[in-house]
């Protein structure tokens, strides 16, 4: 068997997992959100101010992927809600039997929110569908304008651009309306938010998207 | 065949394909330099501030891999030395073959260096040896110290880290000497430099190591 044809063979398995997962999601009322982005772009962050704001009632939780450590699960934990790190031990990415695995013993049930920190990693992640509903790219100022044009196919396949550390705006040469532009230029349907993880910017504007997500995942659908 | 032994099967005909390559930088006494490091942590500019300062009379060159756009090689063909573009078309990593359909037509007899600036991906890069004498992995200060410990093999493979964007410790929450312990416990022989493409700090010291690498290189090989 050639290469290509494992690849098509691991992709399709993957895709029946996930599907199984997203039928999951929807029955249980959950908007699932799948984070991609290159190391170091903030998504640890993002959760961690995300969750800081979260009143303690709510039901969220987290699967975390990296490589190695439970760094990240460490950090997320403090926040009061439930956290799992995912250890990929090599792989370059989630792929949905790692989030079968991830949920063994969780209640789904009412969960709201279930967020997932991809590996970082602007490649590979983007062709493993996770059975999420919402898929997320952080994009961070100090990594250039090109981004979008350079990894299309994650620019092109994520619902929401996080355009992040925007307090560091005046100490890079970054043009954030260039930013925007190459991202629309890869995906006209995509939207865009200025988000800083240390100052809290953007932060309102973010919640409440997650959150206009969440409705209409919750609203009925009109059988015609 | 399963997909571990595809992949194996891939590995194998590259580290094929890179003993060749090695084999003809020696002959030629060319030292061949691979880039790792994330999307966006300076390799082009740590290669255009390069570029800049060597005398037009130096025989370096450039091969520069992105997933698509040909925006590297067109920023670095401004210093008079031959470039190519590798587009992989999707592929996370730049591989043997890639490199020798790049020196395809290139004279490599007399060249000094040849820098090799892989696909932005702290992930995927490293399992491809390209036949490379040097590989230097770029660490931006806005990434976050840890990244030595969640992509351990990457730091291990490495010959030298490069602290890049030290420029901007003030306004980040970097410990560089946290970041530099990491890489350490990952790697006990790697080599450290602080470098900012912005002001040019640490550049004296990076020139130096590569210097010092090629005359390694030219040293005839005493025979016992």
């Amino acid at each position: 068997m050639s290469r290509v044809s494992v690849e098509k063979k691991v992709l399709s398995e993957n895709d029946r997992i996930a599907a199984a997962l997203r039928e999951k999601f929807e029955r249980n009322g959950t908007l699932c959100v799948n984070f991609i982005s290159s190391p170091g772009s903030g998504k640890t962050a993002l959760l961690e101010r995300t969750l800081a704001g979260y009143d303690p009632s709510r039901r969220v939780a987290v699967l975390t992927g990296d490589i190695q450590t439970d760094n990240d699960a460490r950090r997320l934990s403090r926040y009061g809600f439930p956290v799992r790190q995912i250890t990929t031990g090599g792989a370059c990415h989630l792929d949905g039997r790692m989030i079968e695995r991830g949920l063994v013993d969780w209640q789904l049930e009412g969960l709201e929110i279930l967020f997932i920190e991809n590996v970082g990693n602007l490649v590979c992640p983007t062709s493993y569908d996770l059975g999420e509903e919402a898929r997320v790219v952080l994009l961070s100022v100090t990594e250039g304008e090109d981004k979008p044009l350079k990894y299309p196919a994650t620019f092109f396949r994520a619902d929401l651009m996080l355009l992040n550390k925007i307090d560091l705006l005046p100490y890079v040469p970054f043009d954030a309306a260039l930013g925007h532009e190459n991202a629309r230029r890869t995906n006209p349907e995509i939207e865009i938010l200025n988000v800083s993880c240390t100052t809290g910017e953007g932060f309102d504007a973010w919640l409440r998207w997650l959150e206009a997500r969440r409705a209409k995942r919750l609203r009925p659908q009109r059988v015609s």
